[in-house]
């Protein structure tokens, strides 16, 4: 039991962000939480350099240039390691992230709509010719650090805004690993005036399903081995304080059947499952951890 | 310039809130700020005594005593008055209103969603086959006053989530006044962790529409008039900084012309031009003042 | 009843911010609400275009260069308006205020600061030798528009901070109109998470005091013919939804007989009271309004 | 790696609350987080029953029934438990709760005033005659979790208000710990619009001191060994989200040599320091756990 340095101080070693000094570190994986333009050069020189990368940013996930330049309106400029970057979020990619070199972490919208969205696509439970609509509400966090009158607190509190209207660079992300085409996805990003969460609204008319509990039903086969994901009994849906903090999607499902019109709730924490600990669970997994480690 | 009374006291007077006062009181109008069950009492009493009524609850605003029986989940015990009352949304009925006993004043989400939606219904810009998708927002103050957990701070503050979904009783409102199916319509309501205000983001397919600034024509034409409700420019959308504390309802439009996705947001004050403003509105319409009087 | 422009858009008329466009359009007053570096070269500029002047800025509120150089860190470069110009406090200054050339507009700490503790001084109700502590809360506006990192929703939500301990620049102004040396006074400014309003506990020893009724009869003497000023009854403090959007000040008082200990608290809304309103106040005196024009 | 169970639910096993069932579960201590009413029977039920009891209420942190009797305004019904009660602040009655069969845990508020104050109390560094003073600001689940009006949203967001201003149950443990006289403290409490934490501004002149750093060495000096004291370098203060969600207490001075003012802040967390994981630091000294197990 010592005496703890100067508070708001930390006596934690840090290391330059180079390729060497990673090397000289003896370190075999680097996150990388930097913009996709600095990723984009940074995370090739680390693997160049033998050490293995999860890259937080939008600069791996997509797996074209050209796809990258509509969305991100920039050229790429290591298109070499888009083929090899393996996209994280292990609920789908579990088999290809433990012998990756380059994992493409997930951007926060996209996880909580692929873990909603995917299994009722595979089970052909979604009439795809109405459409899907996600309506996704973000806090602050997912707007970055940097300082801007869009997040200042005087803008934020007491408001509620919609952006980047069918729009979001985060959208190819859920074509991709869902296999919808763009015009069948609706997707709006909003505001809230909180810290940290994502909860999305989706709606969709019901392909084969009888009641709210098919939907459940779905969601608890395709998800029966999975740790970090949590189903709603049918008819409920979840909010952001049960997630705030941890590595769990939480779902929930309502379903007319009357009209076959059909809403699943899914929520995360855009800082960790969205962000910080899905890195960590990639990286539990690429260093042969138990999954949870560190998560539960 | 006289001294102030005590702060935090009122010298107002009060009167009981009964036939007999108001009308010794000589009273021409009155605004009920009471529940359904109570106002299904209190309005015919003061009606039968000669004082014209302005209801803030939803006793009066679905015309049947069955759609009344599914949505409120009770009998309708003064049915009587249902095909009497007119329904206090200005920019549609304002014919009716100047002349009518008992004014139901509407609801704050159907407010929103029917200005939103009935002027592209009667454009025919809507693919109603497709259906249409309301995802609305709403502070805390729409749960009313009275504590709960589910509206106490610690619950709500940092937190969001979705209630009611495909079963708010105020959809019926927007059946009736927009002539929607109910298989066409999916709402979910949702709270923001702010006092007031209401968003609602709303997805459709388009039809016979080209462009963003299609809707917002269509917008500017049908409300030219109007003196609450203002447009944004294609490509924009309001926020609830907006209209807070005001009697207007802006709106925007965005749309992608190659996939007819279309989705128009609409924002109100849910205090104001969502119930309190909105009923002096119409006591304008019915005691012959300027319409806008003490609103702008 | 036409119809409103585009949301978002305004088509108010605005002039370049020089004397020579405020002389051509013929206004006879103008309000500064720039920094102080700023104020400090325009204001005298107008001035000497004979136009007067509200300057909402900390440059003409201290009377001496050394007091400016000390507490705003910088050389004073017009000091030949100090003399003249006149602290734009109505409640103490009244009589100064309509024939002013240029009225130096408070600062919103000592508003309430001043409004609370000078009818207590005055009326030798307060033991100076034990001190007088100003302990001060304000929302973020107080902080200005400008995005800091500081003023971010993230750093800021969920969050309590006291800044300038003891060494705020709005000090001297509490010195200067109450008549306390700075020994007598320990002042702390705190950052609320909310958008607008400042409550100021001030703790003091009572001198000639009997009970906290003796407190409200002071300011209620003081401030009997004042139409800002509202006073609590003994024992209650006003809260900060109570002044929010208006140019009052509450104040509300509790004492300890036995052991003398003495609490006021005072309410303002630092963007009315604290700044804008009271500049209208002011102006009215200066052209001869009723004072309370559109503030009341 | 199991599937979870449904989102919402849990399956943890509760037994009901009494000394029977406790007993037969073989439980050995029981944290009591019920009103003081509740604990003042419960307790001793379960002490008789041989079980060590940490109680989270204010039911026997007071060693009289005289002093009971004043702040909480009601009659100790388990005075024969008062003198046995050790008041769990392990900082300064550590020797006291590893042998002890019943512990108070410390009010949130004390616990802050105390560990900023004693220590300057201990080392003559504060000239009491002129009395202290503490601002004490804490979010709004310190009120409790039960539904009321003044903890509701909409009544705190966006507001600040004082309550129990000089009069509040939490001051005779200061009083009680720190060995002041009741006229030499002036305690506020206030109410911040968020969900957690304490921050609290004390007042004082300083004795024997030069500087900051003076006070910075006493605090450093006193908690050298301890493990959740963490003290900011002199002139600056701690903020709420440097302790949220942790057992830590951060404190910071600022003092003006001149004149002899000073001021310190403490900030804890009212959930956590301020109530259950202390309760938990006092399980571990209790049963024998390391000090910091599960808390660092």
């Amino acid at each position: 039991m010592e005496h703890r340095s100067e508070a708001g101080e930390t006596d934690r070693p840090t290391i330059p962000c180079t390729p060497e000094a990673v090397q000289n570190e003896g370190l075999v994986l680097v996150f990388l939480a930097t913009p996709a333009e600095v990723s984009m050069e940074l995370a090739p020189a680390m693997l160049d350099a033998g050490v293995r990368v999860i890259d937080l940013s939008g600069a791996f996930r997509l797996r074209t240039v050209e796809n990258y330049a509509r969305w991100y309106g920039a050229q790429h400029t290591s298109p070499q390691w888009l083929a090899d970057a393996v996209y994280g979020l292990p609920e789908y990619f579990r088999n290809r992230i433990p012998g990756a070199r380059l994992v493409a972490n997930p951007g926060c919208y996209p996880t909580a709509a692929n873990l909603a969205i995917r299994p009722l696509i595979d089970a052909g439970a979604i009439d795809r010719l109405a459409g899907i609509v996600c309506d996704a509400k973000s806090g602050v966090s997912g707007a970055g650090r940097k300082p801007s009158l869009k997040t200042s607190f005087c803008e934020v509190t007491e408001n509620f805004s919609a952006y980047s209207i069918l729009n979001h660079r985060h959208v190819p992300e859920v074509l991709m690993t869902s296999g919808l085409d763009e015009c069948e996805f609706s997707f709006t990003a909003q505001l809230i005036p909180i810290h940290r969460g994502i909860l999305e609204t989706i709606y969709f008319r019901g392909k084969n399903l009888n009641s709210a509990e098919d939907i459940v039903a779905i969601y608890k086969e395709r998800y029966k081995a999975e740790p970090f994901l949590r189903i709603h009994k049918a008819g409920n849906a979840p909010d952001l304080h049960a997630v705030a903090g941890t590595n769990f999607c939480d779902l929930g499902a309502v379903y007319d059947g009357r009209t076959g019109r059909a809403v699943v709730v899914a929520a995360i924490d855009n800082l960790t499952k969205g962000a910080a600990s899905m890195a960590v669970q990639s990286m539990n997994l690429m260093l042969g951890f138990a999954e949870t480690e560190a998560l539960l």
